[in-house]
C-alpha cells in the first residue's frame, strides 16, 4: 500500500475533515481487493464528539480480531459525521452483476471452457458478481446426473475457482451434480475473488412435478436434498442462494431477506410449461415481497435436448421490475445493483418496519448442514 | 324437507348403491341453504367394509354436536366408495364469485343503494359469494374517515346484512370506516346468506407510504390497526380476508392458506402509482405461492377525487393466471371458483407437501382480538 493510493482512497471517499486513523490503509487495501465487508456505524463518544466507525473485515473471517481493520473517525459536527457515513456507505452501494445464460451441451469440457470464457467477458465489463446457470456442466436430466457428477472439489469446481481468481469476481457457479458418500446432490458452489470456496448450497427442494401431458420430472428419483440455508457476504451486500425449484418456496427468500440479504440468486432451469407461466412471476414476487434484487440464470434453450430449458435469465429490482432479461440463446446479461435505490424503496414503502411481528413470524426451524 | 326433495338431492349427487342414513335429509337441507361446511372423509370399518362419512355442519356452529348432520354411507366396494366421495366433494367444489367495482361517491346513501342493487345483480347471475371494495360507503382519505365512520352494527352494515339475506349470498362487505371506543378502524364485515354477521376484519397493516413526487398517504394519522387474522367458512371453501395494504404482507396469505383457506379476498384501493406497479403482481404472487384463488375489489376510478383508485378489480386462479379483470369503471365481474382445479394444481406441483417444515415455518405469534 503506497501513500498515494491511500490518499486517492480518501479522496475518492471525499471525507473532508477526517483524521486518518492507523487502520485506514488496511481498510483501503481490503476495499480495493473487493473481498471485505464494510459496516459503517455511528459512534458517539462520552465527551460529546461525533464520529463513526468503519469496520471492514475480510469476508468469512469473523473470528480473528487481528484480521479486522477498524477505522474510527472523529468528525467536527453531527452533520459532518452523517455526511461521512453516507459517503462511506455509498462508496460500496453499487456494483455490476452479470448473468451467464450458458448453452449447455453434453460435452462437459466444452461447457467448462465456455463458462470460463464468458466469466472473463463478464468481468471485462466491470462485473463484480457473476452467476452461472443450474446444471451448467451437464445436460439437465435424471439420466445424466450420475454420469456427470463430481466430488467437490473436483474438475468443474477447480475451473470455477480459477475463473473467480483470474477475474477477481464473486462467482456463483450455477450448479453441478455432486457426488458425496454415495449420494447425488444438485449443488451450487460460490467462489470469492481469491479463488477460495466460500459456500456450497445443495438444492433444498427437489423438483418433483407432474403436469399431465405437459411435463413430468422427479429429481428425487436420483438426487438427495440439501438441508441448509445458504448465504454469503460480499463487500457490497449479503447474498442468498437457492436453486431453481427452491424459488417456489417463499419462506426461503423471506428468511434470507430477514437475515440481511439484499440480492437473491437462483440458478434455475424452468421448462416450456412452467417457464412461461411462473419463471418471471416468481422472481418479481420474491423481489417485491422482500424488497430485494433477484437474479436467475437459466441454461440457453436447446430444443433438441430431452428437457428444454425456458431460458430468459432475468434480474428484477426491489420495486418488482425486470431490469435485465436474456432471450433464449447463449448470452451474458448485466444489471447494476444499486443498494441505495433498494434503501430508498424500503423507505418509501416501509413494509420491513411495518410487518406485524406481534402477529406472525417466519422462522428457521433448524440450521442443518450438508 | 319433503321426501321428493330428499330423493332429488340424492339423485343430484348420483350415488348408486348408497344406503340412505337418517342424517341425509338434514345434510340435504343444509347444503340447499348453502350455509354449511361439507367434509367428506374415508371410513373403513373394522369388518372390512368400505365407507365414508359426510360431515355437514352449519357454518360457525362447531360446538353443538346436535346441530351436526352426519351421513355415514356404506359402500359395496372400495371403488364405489371412492366414486361416492369424489361425487359428494365435487357437488360443492364449484361456485360463482362476483366482485363489485363500485363507483364510490361522497353521498353515502347513494353508495349504499348502488351497492345493494349490484349485489342483487350479482346474485341474479348465480353468484354465491359477492365482494365489495375497500371504503365502499365513503370517499377514501384520512379527512373523510371520521365523518363517514359508523359503529358496527350501524346504517351501512344493516344494508349489507339485508342485501346478503335478500339474495342468499355470502357478502364480503368491502370495508367502512368503523368507530369504536373513540378509535377509528378500516373494517370489513362479512354476512352469511341468512343476514347474520359472521366476521369482522380490521385492517391489520395500516397504509403509510411516501413515494416522493408520486403518492404520500398515512392511514395511521387517523386509524388504529386491527390485531387479528380473519377467516370464515362457506359450504364451498374457507375464505381469508385482508384489506388492501394487508396484501403486501405475504405472511398473512401464508397463514390463511396453511389453515385451509382456498380463496383470499382483499377489498383494496391501490392508487395510480402502486396500482400499475404492484396490484396485479401481488395478487398473482399470493395465488401462485399458496395455490389459492385470490380476488380483489377496488372502487371504480374517479379522476376527480383526492385519492384516485386504480380500479382493475381482479380474480386470479391457483396457477397464477388472471381469470377475470375489470377496467376502471363501475362494473361487476365474475369468476367461477373451481376447487377441483385447485386440487389438481396442488397435485401437479405439490409444493404444499414439499415444504421443508424441518427447516422453516410461518407461524402465528398471537391470535389477538379486535
Amino acid at each position: 500500500m503506497t501513500a498515494s493510493r491511500d490518499t486517492n482512497f480518501r479522496k475518492s471517499l471525499r471525507l473532508p475533515g477526517v483524521k486518518p486513523s492507523p487502520a485506514l490503509p488496511r481498510l483501503s487495501s481490503l476495499l480495493d481487493r473487493s473481498s471485505a465487508v464494510l459496516t459503517v456505524k455511528p459512534r458517539v463518544s462520552v465527551f460529546g464528539t461525533w464520529g463513526h466507525t468503519a469496520d471492514c473485515r475480510p469476508v468469512g473471517q469473523t473470528s480473528h480480531p487481528e484480521q479486522h481493520a477498524l477505522s474510527a473517525l472523529d468528525c467536527e459536527t453531527k452533520q459532518d459525521c452523517a455526511a461521512h457515513m453516507t459517503t462511506l456507505a455509498k462508496a460500496m452501494s453499487k456494483f455490476r452483476l452479470a448473468v451467464v445464460q450458458l448453452q449447455v451441451t453434453s460435452v462437459k469440457a466444452d461447457n467448462l471452457n465456455r463458462a470460463r470464457r464468458l466469466v472473463k467477458e463478464a468481468a471485462g465489463q466491470g462485473s463484480k458478481v457473476v452467476l452461472l446457470p443450474e446444471c451448467f456442466n451437464s445436460p439437465y436430466g435424471t439420466s445424466f446426473f450420475s454420469a456427470y457428477a463430481e466430488r467437490i472439489p473436483g474438475e468443474s469446481t477447480q475451473v470455477l475457482s480459477e475463473a473467480a481468481k483470474e477475474n477477481k469476481v464473486y462467482l456463483v457457479g450455477g450448479s453441478i451434480p455432486e457426488e458425496d458418500g454415495g449420494k447425488l446432490y444438485n449443488s451450487c458452489t460460490v467462489f470469492g475473488p481469491d479463488g477460495e470456496l466460500i459456500l456450497k448450497h445443495r438444492k433444498i427442494h427437489l423438483f418433483d412435478i407432474d403436469v399431465p401431458g405437459k411435463v413430468r420430472f422427479q429429481e428425487s428419483e436420483t438426487l438427495s436434498p440439501g438441508n441448509s440455508l445458504s448465504m454469503f457476504e460480499t463487500p457490497f451486500c449479503k447474498v442468498g442462494v437457492g436453486i431453481c425449484y427452491d424459488m417456489r418456496f417463499a419462506e426461503l427468500a423471506q428468511l434470507y431477506s430477514r437475515r440481511g440479504c439484499q440480492l437473491l440468486v437462483y440458478p434455475g432451469a424452468f421448462n416450456m410449461t412452467t417457464g412461461p407461466a411462473h419463471w418471471e412471476l416468481l422472481q418479481r414476487g420474491r423481489a417485491l415481497d422482500n424488497q430485494v434484487y433477484v437474479a436467475t440464470a437459466s441454461p440457453a434453450r436447446d430444443e433438441t435436448s430431452s428437457y428444454v430449458a425456458w431460458g430468459h435469465s432475468t434480474v428484477v429490482n426491489p420495486w418488482g421490475e425486470v431490469i435485465s432479461k436474456a432471450g433464449t440463446e447463449e448470452a451474458v446479461i448485466y444489471a447494476d445493483i444499486d443498494l441505495q435505490y433498494l434503501a430508498d424503496i424500503r423507505q418509501q414503502i416501509p413494509i420491513t418496519a411495518q410487518r406485524r411481528d406481534d402477529l406472525y413470524a417466519v422462522t428457521c426451524v433448524q440450521e442443518g448442514s450438508g
